[in-house]
């Protein structure tokens, strides 16, 4: 199923949101609305702005409050990616150049603060505590993850409960806070804004294992960047554990961590290939996508929840 | 006046403000607990939570309210300090090794966006959306403040206007909060909510003059940091500017800028002490210490006024 049916139910609200974010770049500093203007004209295929839609969509669905939210969370993503790519010294993202690699990491770190505001300033228009309060636990969350990721960096001795914190940090909890905050803004009952946590949480981690598989299937025209990159920057990922999983001694992945040599790279990036590992991830993958929606049948609205499971179905489907 | 006397009306709850700050530091993440230690044990004089809870003095004072406002000026400003120590790649900031220089720039990047998530977190529980969007908008300012700044450094083709635009960016912004946070969390009515405006950001801009006039009258020592550090950076001060407007064509900062030998700058550390500049500064900040009070007598309360008053003395006596 294509992404434009998924977002049929929300479609008109997601290009008000897209407007919404083209419109922060108008301001009078010429400077800076040359890079929001870089970094907001694009903005991917915009799931955490769907995902909260979506997830009001089943409940009181009122845009005052949605808007701003959906706004909120794209807007935290495009700040986290911002200072990502500072940290990562990335020269490119969806096939654009990177603020850092144009106009320095100083730059970049200011950059992803003014980003950080503008999405402090959408979820204050929501006017609702709770969800304030949520936002911010989150990029804490997610700031921590990233601490925790660097921290782990060129280190093999790891094993699969740091992978899924780490990744439930930096990309899950966005994703639950996305979904959670669209039903707490929708009024939802108490239990269901516990099954958009779940679903959000567990879509999120999916998202993820999605996203590390292709890291060593995809192309680095389809990627925009070098297949390889997680290891290459001694980030561990679920198929690089199993590989080392089934060669605990003498592995590639091991031998490029302690000797930084590339070689290792393409040979750890062959063997995961060979050896039905990414078979595997997808099943990992298929799992968390079974716990996301496991309980959706308990939403009120069909059509909405139709699109929750069709995109945990889509996100599954990448790139096989 | 001793800052202890100015902040008696508030100095037991100042001590709460410290103890919730080191709090924060108590995380399970080992890493993160000492990297937040470090940058939370010492907390300069606590200026910006002091004016959040003199302002809130003059009327319905309540530390529910209060105090987490007090906590999250105090984390914001820790945070953009986090991340201005890895843009001006400083190695010391008052008297300890920065973030950056122990632990790189990545992880300073990510420990500013924590520390911006915990703001974000106590701001929350104030529980009041108009605080949390005026919080947002701070950030914004502070951070568009500092993106103007660094792209005028090392331009010597700038006035007046473009010097006070930018330290209300990037100093003023902040005190104001404080103030305005303080009054409305207080239920202060909008005509006293307007004062503690006028307040913070007039004594802001006068707090930033004494800290660019220090730049050039200060010692090493004092300020832990080089004497002319700000020309340095190529960062034009009230001082600098009027000592180019003294001598328009001739003059070693337009000299250092062209060709970056520390010479020049010696020698504009020089002229400032010799000419007058400074005194002249410091009548620039005095007139605006005087707009910072002007209006302060219309407040109920004395105790807190008198504070807010000296407050505004003690800064202005920074160094003569």
């Amino acid at each position: 199923m294509e992404l434009n049916q998924i977002y049929a139910p929300i479609q008109e609200d997601l290009i008000k949101v897209r407007d919404t974010l083209k419109s922060i770049s108008r301001v009078d500093f010429a400077w800076l609305a040359e890079q929001l203007n870089h970094v907001l004209k694009e903005t991917g295929k915009g799931l955490r702005p769907a995902l909260t839609l979506l997830s009001g969509k089943s409940f009181k669905y009122d845009l005052n409050y949605l808007l701003p939210m959906a706004v909120s969370v794209e807007l935290m993503h495009t700040a986290t990616l911002v200072h990502d790519d500072a940290i990562d010294k990335a020269s490119t993202r969806r096939g654009q150049k990177t603020i850092n690699s144009i106009w320095g990491d100083e730059i970049a770190i200011l950059m992803g603060d003014y980003l950080f505001a503008k999405a402090g300033e959408f979820v204050a228009d929501t006017q609702t505590p709770r969800v304030v309060k949520l936002f911010s636990q989150t990029l804490g969350t997610i700031s921590s993850g990233e601490i925790a990721q660097w921290r782990a960096s060129y280190n093999p001795n790891q094993n699969r409960e740091d992978y899924f914190h780490r990744i439930y940090g930096k990309t899950a909890s966005l994703f639950s806070l996305s979904t959670q905050a669209g039903a707490i803004l929708s009024k939802a009952p108490e239990e269901s804004v516990a099954i958009m946590k779940e679903y959000g949480d567990n879509l999120g981690i999916a998202f993820q294992i999605i996203d590390d598989i292709l890291d060593f299937t995809s192309t680095e025209e389809a990627m925009g960047k070098p297949v390889g990159s997680d290891l290459i920057q001694g980030t561990l990922t679920l198929p690089a554990m199993m590989l080392m999983e089934r060669n605990p001694q003498d592995n590639p992945i091991r031998k490029f961590f302690e000797t930084r040599d590339r070689q290792y790279v393409a040979q750890a990036i062959g063997m995961v290939l060979d050896t039905g590992t990414v078979k595997e991830c997808y099943g990992v993958a298929g799992e968390y996508r079974d716990r996301a929606c496991r309980n959706l049948k308990s939403l009120p609205k069909a059509e909405s929840r139709k699109s929750l499971t069709d995109l945990a179905e889509y996100i599954i489907k990448q790139g096989t």
